[in-house]
């Protein structure tokens, strides 16, 4: 058995999200399917953060074991040859036996992004939310500013049944910052757990700072 | 009758190109459609080029004759509303009666994108072709140089029966040149009726020239 750890690109579009659902298409499905094609066994793998449906990975790190004749360099040509066009591997290595992409995730890194010009864009629309209104970006930067450092995100945990996060919820918000980028705006949120504990970081995008 | 100047966005992805084609989905198409519904009467408009099945623009502009109560800025919302996701009007404005969006083109500048990593990119997979092999980055900038300046483009034209483009096929690149942009190579080309005489501009991206 060899640990691998994984770096993992995927357009979340047509995605339920990371994790394994029953009856949804997911990537973690998606990546079990293709390594148990490979390698001939049930492999299951554990990534650094969930990402929600629609949300799109440039880094996702993974981690899995797998028993295989492959060279690291051969797996991932093998994986990016059966894993569908929206999900690819980008880098892929041998770790150390006890390497977890969750536990030794030093922080992770999520960015938001709203367009804000008069029309829509037919070539960012999966990536950037489009909000017409005037946005006042100073106070949408006064109330993440707020949600900096440590806290506990209880009232952001999602309401809906099945899986509600962790009963622990405080986490710490290393960074909450917006910037303007030509006719985008964009949150970038820096911090561990941060989607364990509930707190769907859109919520804070789409916060009703829209000038009259 | 009012003559209206605007300009597209569009992911060309599901199209067959600008074009209208019977049996076909053209950008072309849908916008008449869409003008159709909104103002009564069919229109036919007119764009400073055609772009190929697969191809994306960020700045179309067209120009279309019509009859309708509607301002600009009306005419743009309500074509926003109507159109289809993968195609916007970015901007829309009355027009001089004598406007012709092909004719009074000062210039067109075309983007061809090859991305260069070892694996491929699921975000990028509509908008750059991923080759794996290294690229002779100087080759292909002096390939490109001796196509800049006038010169008959005959040996270019597309074969296919039906439109292969005007007879006379002497056409100026202004403008030809490769860059290097992260994992990506780029060429950018600027001409007037570079598309016009049959060039396809991504031969000149696949032209052979990687290293053994």
């Amino acid at each position: 058995m060899t640990r691998f750890r994984a770096t993992l690109e995927y357009d979340g579009t047509d995605f339920a999200g990371w994790q394994l659902q029953p009856d949804a298409r997911t990537v973690q499905g998606e990546l079990e399917r293709a390594l148990e094609k490979i390698t001939g066994a049930a492999v299951r793998p554990t990534a650094a953060g969930r990402t929600d449906a629609g949300v799109h990975a440039t880094g996702q790190v993974v981690h899995f074991d797998a028993e295989t004749r492959l060279t690291a360099l051969e797996l991932r040509r093998a994986l990016c040859g059966v894993l569908p066009p929206d999900v690819a591997v980008a880098d892929l290595f041998e770790a150390a036996a006890d390497f977890h992409a969750r536990k030794d995730a030093a922080g992770k890194r999520y960015v938001y992004r709203i367009l804000t010009r008069a029309s829509p864009s037919p070539l960012r629309r999966r990536f950037a939310w489009h909000l017409r209104g005037p946005l006042d970006l100073e106070a949408m930067g006064r109330a993440s500013r707020s949600l900096v450092g440590l806290h506990d995100f209880r009232a952001f945990r999602g309401t809906a049944g099945g899986d509600a996060g962790p009963d622990d919820t405080q986490r710490r918000i290393e960074r909450l910052e917006w910037d303007r980028d030509g006719d985008e705006l964009r949150l970038v949120a820096e911090g561990s757990g941060v989607h364990e504990c509930g707190l769907d970081l859109r919520a804070l995008g789409a916060w009703p700072c829209r000038n009259p």
